[in-house]
């Protein structure tokens, strides 16, 4: 059965993760070849900087110019992961006009401009998979667009960025404060030295645009998600956190709305209860929650980055590609066709704390409580707590519209007796 | 881009899983139909008794003749959801034969005969899928066979039957023992009238028979696999289990040897340390913990059963059965390239945790101790408890191969201090 002209590769990018996928190909041949029925070449490796090609890549498939291994015309798939928007678009697009199918990493560009890379990719006859995307190793993707095909999600709920998890988990255990905590996940390699497109949160919602996308079968790009970092995080929201029974954690979610005509996507810092699942995710680790109709509740757990594991996930998608490809077939490509709409931020809805700094005077709570009542907030619970003629008021709402708690909060900074609003911290998972 | 022309599907079995196939198929038919490409049609559904089809199922489409229904020539899949080797096979067989492709819930005949099935179904170029044969919804198959297509799985550990973790969860949370336990699972439905399938093991061996086969690319039956209920397990081995900050789980195991050139597949009761992810999974939840060389360690957890989860995956497969037909494709098929021979379980290597009841006299740790090193077998703690003339004996070992545990194990019955053993349990998951 096995087909003897091998399937050509083109590997774009040979840094952490282009090295692993390289050194697999080459070490697991054999096997490659025996469940895609025919063998794979790597025809070539395109890198910006050849003196910085890691050891065990061959050094005779080395090229800088990616634009003329990408229109050779013998490529039969794409392996792009440099990362960014250019020239990672420019080359995909010119792979797909040339015939090759697109494995990618790329969560960034996936997440911008999905919509015009699958159309490409249709035009052409092409597949697009892009499972290690999101979550690294922890097939997703594939289970979404495909276990999940007969089910209706109406809820993703993830940790999605290892870094974020790991200074959060820190400062839960330690009691640290963000910056120390940073500064470990630093010192231990967990965190870039810029690592901005992690703590405020940029790599989580280009990961919720796309899971968004596929769970619900429309379109969700970056721009769609309402983004929050954790580096206003303190140690004070940790411990406010464990007296109500739960922990901090960066989430993306993903939701269908009540009526089913709209969702809505978002990554923020939400206290989440220390029986729920995702709760016990530690360190750098990614776990994803989904709720569908039929399926109920599931959870999917792993490392989600790291050279091996996102390797992993490129590897299975270019199994699924080339099997294509020898079938003259396509897999699944975009599917769009629900076009509901993304609803902004303040029709969220769901449960919040917030803490106040508040004067210490008879009278205090009843005002605050009215602030509340005017903006059709619901109070659940209330705690005072006095301290050297201060006092801090720590109020559990019950469900209520993001924007009814914005106005809530705004009133409540022109209260003269309110000295400041310490945090407001939505409460998800319950 | 729709086709018009409905693909027509055959449903063989309608009691909880397949009535839920139905209901969802009739009202979720537009989103069905937008995910193929082409709307599909239920156009017939085979049932034993048709005066026992519930509430909301087409009565129309209802006849007894299943073999009838499969021959008509117009059916392009068969979903078989009647469970058990004949006359599932029989029909299953004769749908290929008439060109449908099947999806089927069947862990008993997969496990039993799947090699067959597949060289049936691929000998007339149809698709044979069964992700809802192992751990209900959750995603499993599809992720082994495709998302990890280029990684190397070395170890999957699952929780794969609800029925038996819920009967251990209880043990563990109230000290009840076996029977108690088994009494209230009943008595919640959890567990059937006659709970053999479940609590002798026999359900989740097929499981591991699937699993082993999909992850090790090789020819695994449930013949295979090394098989121990969990009917003996006490409130006893609980309580040492809690001693050890472990718990009690029937878990399927199934492990590539050390050396690359075996595999083993055995399902067991077994301590795992508190630590490990799989000792949180509560009540009749199911989850799959797989080691991979590349991904590093997954985990997939939902609900192993139940009418909705399970159709939810038959759902999910009918969706990329009927893509592959309208591709004019077919998907993964059997891969058992590698043709690992399965080793015993003699040759299995891991801990264990062997209590004795021993005469309370000097000299009898000295024995014991003796006779563990004549096989070969090391220890690794002892724990001595003197009790009214009585004493006994807890040994945990370092890793043995269970052959020479057995061989231990009767050497230590013929010593005159050893009054019994009190129970043998394995060690897993450290």
């Amino acid at each position: 059965m096995m087909r003897t002209r091998p399937l050509k590769v083109a590997l774009l990018g040979c840094g952490v993760v282009g090295s692993e996928v390289a050194r697999i190909m080459t070490t697991h041949a054999d096997d490659l070849a025996a469940r895609i029925g025919a063998p794979v070449e790597l025809a070539g490796i395109a890198v910006r900087r050849p003196d910085r090609v890691r050891e065990g890549v061959p050094a005779e498939l080395v090229t800088t110019d990616a634009t003329a291994l990408v229109k050779r015309g013998d490529i039969d798939v794409v392996i792009e992961v440099i990362g960014g928007i250019e020239p990672a678009r420019g080359l995909i697009t010119t792979a797909f006009e040339h015939g090759a199918s697109v494995v990618s990493a790329n969560k960034a560009l996936v997440a911008a401009d999905g919509a015009a890379l699958h159309a490409a990719a249709e035009a052409n006859g092409a597949d697009l998979y892009y499972e290690a995307a999101v979550a690294g190793a922890i097939p997703l993707v594939r289970p979404l667009r495909e276990s999940l095909a007969g089910d209706k999600v109406n809820r993703v709920l993830g940790i999605v960025n290892g870094t974020t998890n790991f200074i959060l988990d820190k400062m839960d255990s330690t009691g640290a404060g963000y910056s120390e905590a940073l500064d470990e996940a630093t010192a231990l390699g967990y965190a870039e030295a810029d690592p901005t497109a992690d703590v405020e949160g940029f790599d989580a919602a280009a990961k919720a645009a796309i899971l968004a996308g596929i769970a619900f079968h429309t379109r969700v790009t970056i721009d769609d998600v309402h983004r929050e970092g954790l580096t206003e995080v303190t140690a004070a929201d940790m411990a406010s956190a464990k007296r109500m029974g739960c922990t901090v954690k960066l989430l993306a979610i993903c939701e269908r709305a009540a009526d089913g005509a709209s969702v809505t996507a978002r990554v923020h810092p939400a206290m989440i209860p220390l029986t729920h699942p995702l709760a016990s995710v530690r360190e750098a680790y990614n776990a994803v929650f989904i709720e569908a109709d039929a399926a109920g509740q599931l959870m999917f757990y792993g490392p989600g980055a790291g050279g091996s594991p996102t390797a992993s996930a490129v590897l299975g998608d270019l199994v699924a590609v080339c099997r294509n490809k020898l079938a003259g077939a396509t897999g699944p490509g975009e599917s769009a066709y629900t076009a509901l709409p993304v609803s902004p931020m303040g029709e969220v809805i769901t449960r919040y704390h917030i803490s106040l700094d508040v004067a210490d005077k008879p009278g205090v709570l009843a005002q605050v409580a009215t602030v509340f009542a005017e903006h059709g907030v619901s109070i659940d619970t209330v705690r005072q707590q006095g301290k050297d003629g201060e006092a801090s008021l720590v109020v559990v709402t019950h469900r209520a519209a993001d924007a009814a708690l914005s106005s809530t909060v705004g009133a409540l900074r022109e209260l003269d007796t309110v000295r400041g609003v310490a945090s407001i911290m939505r409460v998800e998972g319950e």
